[in-house]
């Protein structure tokens, strides 16, 4: 076993505007894990930078855990530079998790404005505590799952701030990643009496099962998608309870939200990308091999270019795929 | 153990005129199982119908299978006819299966003219071989999913042929029913590289996985809902291949066969019946229950009495269940 | 679509003395459903006989359910026969179903006297009723899982009755096969409130959940393979409850009907077989390929000669191997 | 949310004689992570301790892996400590991780001597760098799964070491726990071509499957019962390779492993004592539940007093019992 030359795990600590007195109730100040290359420390090169999104549930501490056998962040980071697979950069992993279990780094009233949180505050106060390079052409955005939705959204409408993306599994084609579950929230909420008392006995599980984790994501995405003040928890719901009808208006508004839907739109800021790589496995349980391979077609008709791949596996356990994206930014982004 | 006086089980065969030259080559002379009571022999008596529609990849046949532990429809019959739970009927179980698995009684240029085929010829048919009461007052028609769907469907369709319906778990609102499966049914067509293929593959399968059937069934609803000469097999599907988005056109052809759509449209028919019954279990594993809500709020927003039940069961091995539906749809057609 | 010239499912009537007052209250007289092959009406030949032995809750007539994708036994033989892939032969299918599933085709206090019923009722009552050549070099037993084990037991036990077997996934090495369900036999029966209790409410189930059949399954078990007339229902637990631990002695009784157990006692019969077919799935979810192949093993020590086919399927749905039994036996009883 | 005094996480290194050329080549020098109750700085206070073993691919470090909704070891132990739950106690997290995953906390020339790794190694370390009480009367040992395992093997060797035990669903009655996955595990090993083959596949897997893990457990497992330095690999398997028969020798030398045969012999080490802690979950996965009731009724046949709860669980995600061992174990060694 070959041995690299370990970077340094900084945590920052940040206090944001923009997330007091959020809805939710969730802490404004928070711990910001950054990955500084080796050699960072002793010299003062400056190093293009990779903000890393974190999956639903997840948050940037939780890349660091040990696991015998899969390499934390870090530890992928150190090998990767290391061996010369991918020149330096800094990796910056903001927390955006919140009591409904993340934020999909959008702006919500229900939630918190976390895409404001990291465009507007964490960027600007990484640019001035660590040496990056500290414009667009060396900012990547990369993230998994919701992470990848992430960073699909950020790099969709902030290309001033970012100009390379990758996403492992995004969150894309609603109908195909959400829709599916929503008889699941539908009994979840039906059992609970409610969206509040949902809430109040998840807060309270010993241990969060599956059944309410399948409850709870489609909640946290249509806080994220579809705040609506006037509704409990301020949360604007894509299925009328009881019935389960899927409500048409709702629903529009989580296809805004769709990256598929989002293309168009945003086609200027995705042609000024240095790079776009994108990957599912072919397995996604939540189809979001389906919904790569439907945002890559809207790219391929915009004439945009992107690299995509396709591999053996399902949506959990894909960490090894890591390498992949970050080579890719890197060297784009150096 | 009781023992009841045994009906006969008639199997009558008929010639369809409109089955001929169907496009999947399916035969066109089918048996036609028929239960008749006890009493019907030797007795110059009328009884009123219900025709019973099979689900998916079932015929009328098959509800005479023998099972220790289930009833067969007959000695099912016997029971609730000799214990007097319900009056004496004449049930008719028709043979709709096809090549890709059944018809949903539809009429199709891809399957062939099921719902012509028995309303036009085997209830005039019936009415002239057995001493029925021929008229709609006294004939009703039930099924389980797929002939659920169907019993929807005809009576909403054909309300001066059928006076009273009854669902088990009928297909509707198809958002939820069909359309979480069609990231399976591309997968499915693309490993077989296409339509065609995958039914050439499925014709000689020596067992029908439910990986195959997962397939085969959204196939066949597309046959059934959205025929299109122009494509292979004639069937338009619901999806792009390759990709997998949705498409538009053809989900609308589609959701125009949604009981869930029909509801409103046929809102006189469903007014005339003597009686609506409709149940699912409430884990159904197609969610039709929600499906099942749904229609029934239709229902109510149009003033239509209904009888709706929801048990502690899923999708399948509901046989049980069997004795609601009878019972009610006898008494209502006595 | 070819048409093969069909035989004729005859049903005779039987009346066991050996099954009189058994201990479950189980039917003495009893439907035999017999295949006789086209040509047999009109002619006077005499011929082969293979008996086929259904699976746990299965029976002779089972096997001529009607599934659109699955032929059942007689069309199988009409095929077989008609398109000469094996001489013809009858096949006759006992009902040795009991309250608790099935008998294992042994004889037992705690069910009844399956063996006795089978190889000194049935056998003359057959040679008498129909043209059979009523020797042991024409005639076989076949059989599937349970149906396979109890083909393997008679064919030991009664080389004079039996001159062939087969055996589709016959239960064999019962650490394997059933062990491994103890714990949730344990659940069970607890749960239930005692043996008894279980099968008061297994008796009512609407339905036979996956559940409550695994629970059968081992008490059944234990009634055909260590009856005691002083426990509860006259069953011998292999476990003790409350607790779970496995009772030695009990399960030395097991180990005694164990093909893989028996085959050495009875080198001498099976070395008299004509032919010996076994095949078992590679997945098979009760391991009963790695049981089959310990039985294999057995036989190969004793250089005794037998097929044995593994192929890429798991317990269920296997009807496509029937041929491969059928044929060889049919060639090897000819 | 309450906030407690928060203990210090002190990681200490030892460099093991014992383990230095153990067979799998896995490291001699470890970190070993201490868990400091609050005060423990700046007094001169000695502690009682609790030596927590993890389970099958865990070590101590695992422990303190962040999750947003599950504690981790220390924020525990300063809820149970800070709110007066529990007495303060010193925790130690011995790595006894291998390339195999584990080593069950024994001796074995195919992995490693672990068991006197701990008890001759680390226990004197420790009590030699932090201020414990540093006597069997104030030592405990706690663990989950194979940790439970540990807990239970440890005590009951080395009574003079340990004064207290805890186990969560310890590995006990191997027939119920290990034996059903042997059929998997002749799978596995003959997929992959015979032992060393799977390991050296195993070592390379991007993602360790499920399908792996079973096969690489019962590796681990033969490796730590059964020995044999004429195998390949050093390791006895407890299955003839091809075949798939139960070695009775090997079998029998697992079953000198399991708590529920050490039990007896070593009466006299349960009996010392201060408190045995068990639990397991109802719906244990491994049936660790019935092990553990089989265990607990040989400490009742003995007359050896201890606590047994069974919980409304699986095996998996059961951190929150955690809260009960410590805190009986704590009270104990006080």
């Amino acid at each position: 076993m070959t041995t690299f030359k370990r970077g340094e795990v900084r945590v920052l600590s940040h206090t944001s505007k923009v997330l007091q007195g959020n809805a939710l109730g969730d802490p404004a100040t928070r711990d910001l894990y950054c990955y500084l290359p080796a050699g960072y420390e002793g010299s003062s090169e400056r190093y293009p930078v990779v903000y890393w999104l974190s999956g639903f549930t997840g948050s940037g501490r939780m890349m660091f855990n040990f696991d015998p056998w899969a390499e934390s962040i870090d530890r992928r980071l150190n090998r990767l530079i290391g061996s010369g697979a991918m020149p330096p950069c800094i990796c910056v992993l903001p927390d955006c998790f919140t009591r409904l279990g993340g934020s999909q780094y959008a702006d919500s009233s229900a939630t918190g404005n976390y895409e404001t949180y990291i465009v507007e505050e964490l960027v600007p106060f990484v640019d001035e505590r660590l040496r990056t390079k500290p414009s667009r052409d060396h900012r990547g955005v990369n993230g998994k799952s919701s992470g990848g939705y992430g960073a699909l959204r950020l790099a969709m409408r902030h290309p001033e701030i970012f100009g390379a993306l990758a996403s492992h599994a995004g969150d894309a084609y609603f109908a195909y990643c959400y829709l599916p579950d929503f008889p699941k929230f539908l009994a979840g909420i039906e059992r609970a009496g409610g969206v509040e008392a949902f809430m109040r006995s998840f807060d309270t599980l010993l241990k969060k099962t599956k059944e309410a984790m399948d409850v709870l994501n489609i909640l946290a995405m249509a806080a994220c998608y579809s705040p609506d003040p006037a509704a409990p928890m301020g949360i604007g719901l894509p299925i009328r309870i009881p019935g389960g009808e899927i409500r048409g208006d709702v629903w529009a508004r989580w296809e805004q939200n769709d990256p598929v839907h989002m293309a168009r739109e945003h086609a200027q800021a995705l042609r000024s990308m240095k790079k776009i790589y994108l990957d599912a496995g072919l397995h996604d349980e939540f189809n979001l091999h389906v919904g790569a391979r439907i945002f890559c077609s809207r790219l391929a008709e915009l004439k945009i270019p992107y690299i995509y791949e396709e591999f053996d596996d399902g949506h959990m356990g894909i960490v090894y795929r890591y390498d992949r994206s970050f080579t890719e930014l890197a060297k784009a982004l150096a």
